[in-house]
């Protein structure tokens, strides 16, 4: 897509030229550990379609994309083991969303009691 | 379902019990400004059907449930005027995410830099 910058941390991911620490993936998405957790437990979900944000995926994906993502928050939550205790599920979207990287991510936070004043 | 409470707020208002102040609803999501704003814009999105969480909505939704859901975010924040500037999308799960009302919420929150400190 014309306006996806692919020199983004999250895109040399997907392209294996650098490598998280992987929890779970499938065909439409990838989940791994946060590489500065601001939680116990502090995870990324992102889609492996070129997308710089929420709003571009809602509008953009396809509908196996969405259904994957959505599937994917409590079976990953499972994985790590945070499902039974809860969690919390952030996407910031562009400027006033505070997004830093531009490629659509969900934070996936818990391990304890989540603040939200996060830092 | 067995372990949804339908006393909530939510439920109450998608009864016709309580009156929101609706922005948007389809089939499948309602979206409401909420009633104690934690940013100058603060919407929820919410499922029609009866999901406690997002994990159970997760597991437990039909495909249409899920598309609409992540469909509906960048339409609703089109509609409030935020998705150009850019804003959060919050969801709260359970215990350690602080989760109050007993049914699936998606807090949209924009319209000015939003603080993660929500208070």
């Amino acid at each position: 897509m014309s306006d996806y910058d692919s020199g983004n941390v999250f895109a040399k991911m997907l392209r294996g030229e650098i490598t998280p620490d992987i929890i779970y993936q499938d065909e439409y998405v990838f989940a791994f550990h946060d590489a500065y957790p601001k939680a116990k437990v502090h995870v990324l979900i992102i889609p492996k379609g070129a997308y710089k944000n929420i709003t571009q995926f809602g509008e953009r994906a396809s509908d196996a994309e969405l259904i994957a993502m959505l599937r994917a928050v409590p079976k990953v939550a499972e994985m790590v083991g945070i499902k039974e205790g809860g969690y919390r599920t952030l996407i910031n979207c562009d400027k006033d969303g505070g997004q830093e990287v531009p490629h659509l991510h969900l934070h996936l936070l818990g391990g304890e009691f989540v603040k939200l004043d996060l830092g």
